[in-house]
């Protein structure tokens, strides 16, 4: 008992130095001047640094170590936040403090040599940095303490991985569903590729104002079901959702005046997210709980709030007004099904950010493929782009013309390997449990009354009410009665897009 | 030699955590949701305790007792480093870690009491809560240990809380300089209020919207020298200027769509806390000597630049001009001059922020006199509403119609006594180095060349060198030559406003 007090006291300290952390990178993404951003980046590793030893005390690490043992007479809140500060400490255990600096130098040298490589479009200047990450991927995933149910399943380094981003989940399990996916989205994509359908883009490069986005960003949001009283939004050089605290909530957009649908489905997916965070189970936050929700979860949420439900006609139908009333200029020559039309437009293109929804999954699984082969040693740095332009080749059909628009295009490497595939998990997830949503709503009379509120109320007590309790296995058992497949969301694609497109 | 080296290893962290608390505080004036605001609180109050607790730490105590018995062998530097920091552990030696506690919980309670009492204009809300302040301030007052030369000088309890704040300031100095300001200004006041010259105001109050004040604020600043690499502009409820860290110093102000030149004149007077502390020694940053400047001389820097250059002919040609191509139909009926005279007019009122220069002045000798009574006991708590009424009456000709604009009008008191007249300090301050910098410079050429940068840099070399390392009367001493006097500023004014007043 004694014990248990001192983890949250210690909890509750380190929560807090991590709201000033995410507070201060906030300010550093949205307003902080140039000048001191040096000094800030200062402040930030000083107080990680903190946040880091909080946890990494030999007296917490007992207090875990005794609950653990102890975790059966615990009652279930406390019992899931000692088995999360346990798989954490077994993750982290036998890496030592040299080590983790070590790792975490790396990790910034690849971020600054990454910026200058993607500026310079030039992939030899990320090369060196980026065989430095794949190597403390690798040391971290083979230094990871297994407990015996981890080590049945997690065969190898890149296992190890992605268990770090999507608990559970191992290339047993995707590699099938991978497969099916790319198979079937290709089969889609040529039909869709060999379409008569006409599809207007003209007006999407139509100057909107700024002033004018963040008004429909504003409706938008609100429209989803955004608490301003606990969150904000702002903008940023990149968009972004963070949880600074259990009450605050940030989401950033940018702007670009010539691409005002690009903004709306940001602002879709960020609040998706948001909407996520801020109603999660307040117990959560009394028990320190908020480390359970994995990113895949987290991916299914957004993408169901952007792809599902907001490129849908029901959505679109409600949104159209609204977005054409604020600007009337723009929309007047457009019809509400013109406007659905284009946002749903299937492009094959180099640039995962902007993929459609069909062909993004081919984004992630092509990076989910290489990704195995760079942690398993058989595809090195030097071989990497020609592997990526031919695999772009061969499942989109379109050759990147130089290192920006291709292998250099994402950030996540300069930090992370296993995380990829959890944005495509997102959308095998969402698509099962929309499926199951429709069982229990109406979703068009929903969607006609002009008030989401049904929907989002069934998000929490079947989407987020367990979402940091479960692993991701369990959690879409607990949703929809069955186990993780790829056919939900190959269906729906299949049949919106041959409707779309008259196939 | 190891205990400087510890002692800057320190205060390094010390500022880090600062830092990081400032731009805690930051966000939440300018952008934290309101749900939040308690969590963050929390978060500010527990770094604020570890930023304490790093100076308060015996280890540090003891190098700074090491280095002040050694400081004639250090560098001048360090020397002034280990003098400040010595002056705060004598302030705080004898108040214990609990006094602490209760001060900073009365001071707390004081504000939201405060804040209640002013919304619904009810001074006994407030009465029980300044009592508990005052007694801290008294406590505070005589439990500090003083060295022989501050014994020699601060005489009372009030002296010793003055000296907090412009340090080596004591009634003695000030009673004559405030009896004369007093008596001089009551005199130019009277023969203002009878000229006949009659000055217009009727556009004063004309709609500006929040976007055109913005961007005359971003002119203002730049005009005026800000270092937008090093700094940022925003809004918030009230408008204050911060050094969050060396290169980070933030500005706000709040925007009243029918009060455009209250906008204007904010700005200046940020700017110029701003400008001052963007543009000291780089060398203070390095050797953490940023607690020199007194509060005195930072206000006698802002209001050089809002009032004796800003409220001046040749500033208003100068600027006059680019706002009025900002906000031509705001101004298109009225003439340079007749701005002049609007941002010049003087009325007597209730309210010192909103007072002209020449009243100013008597709003804060009669809050200085107050105090005075107040700190040695002689005033009540019970009797304090009606001496405030009664000498707004006498020094300004008008009386009060409720508490909110009496008496609780300002946020001080639920702090600090000793700290109003800093306010007429800095005016004191300002005029006898405006005096001397017009013998080294064509002020009337500069602001025509459209360039301030001479002045900018003459204040610098004169006034921004030495203001962490001496105190206010050297420093005065250093600048102009002589010994601080109020007949500068009273011939500022009498001359300034017999010519606008055709007195």
């Amino acid at each position: 008992m004694q014990q248990l007090e001192y983890l949250k006291e210690q909890m509750k300290r380190k929560s807090m130095i991590d709201d000033a952390v995410r507070t201060l990178l906030f300010d550093q993404s949205t307003v902080c001047p140039k000048g001191a951003m040096e000094d800030k980046n200062e402040t930030i590793a000083y107080l990680s640094e903190l946040s880091f030893s909080v946890l990494h005390d030999s007296k917490v690490t007992e207090a875990i170590l005794y609950l653990y043992d102890r975790k059966d007479e615990l009652d279930e809140w406390d019992r899931v936040l000692v088995e999360q500060q346990y798989r954490r400490y077994l993750i982290e255990k036998n890496i030592t403090t040299e080590e983790a600096y070590e790792l975490s130098l790396n990790e910034t040298n690849a971020f600054v040599e990454w910026s200058k490589a993607k500026e310079a479009s030039d992939y030899s200047i990320f090369k060196e940095p980026l065989l430095a990450v794949i190597k403390g991927c690798q040391k971290k995933a083979q230094k990871r303490e297994l407990t015996k149910e981890d080590a049945a399943i997690l065969k190898d380094d890149y296992d190890r991985l992605m268990d770090i981003y999507d608990r559970g989940m191992t290339q047993a399990d995707l590699d099938p569903l991978f497969d099916e996916c790319r198979e079937r989205i290709i089969a889609l994509t040529n039909k869709i590729r060999q379409s008569k359908k006409q599809i207007r883009t003209d007006f999407l490069s139509r100057h909107v104002s700024i002033e004018k986005q963040r008004e429909i960003t504003e409706y938008l949001m609100k429209l989803q079901g955004f608490d301003f009283n606990r969150g904000i939004f702002s903008t940023s050089e990149h968009g972004y959702t963070e949880r600074l605290s259990a009450n605050d909530v940030r989401i950033t957009t940018h702007f670009y005046e010539d691409c005002f649908m690009s903004s709306i489905y940001t602002v879709l997916h960020e609040t998706g997210h948001a909407i996520f965070d801020q109603r999660q189970p307040s117990k959560n936050n009394d028990y320190f709980i908020f480390e359970g929700k994995t990113l895949g979860m987290h991916e299914s949420v957004s993408r169901f709030y952007e792809n599902i439900l907001g490129r849908s006609r029901g959505y679109v139908h409600l949104m159209y007004p609204a977005i054409k009333e604020i600007i009337p200029d723009v929309l007047n020559d457009v019809s509400e099904e013109e406007f659905y039309l284009a946002a749903n437009i299937v492009t094959p293109s180099l640039i995962r950010t902007e993929a459609d929804e069909v062909t993004y999954g081919l984004h992630v699984i092509l990076r989910y493929e290489l990704e195995k082969e760079i942690i398993a040693g058989r595809l090195s740095v030097d071989d990497l782009p020609a592997a990526w332009n031919k695999k772009y080749e061969e499942y989109l059909g379109v050759s990147p013309s130089n290192d920006r628009e291709g292998v250099l295009q994402d950030v996540h490497w300069t930090s992370d390997f296993g995380y990829f595939p959890t944005y495509l998990m997102g959308n095998l997830y969402n698509a099962m449990y929309f499926n199951t949503m429709k069982q229990d709503l109406d979703i068009d009379a929903i969607l006609a009354s002009g008030d989401i509120g049904d929907i989002n109320k069934w998000m929490c007590d079947h989407v987020f009410e367990k979402a940091d309790r479960l692993s991701p296995k369990e959690w879409i058992k607990d949703i929809t009665g069955r186990n993780v497949c790829a056919d939900d969301f190959l269906t729906y694609l299949e049949n919106k897009y041959t409707e779309i497109y008259e196939l």
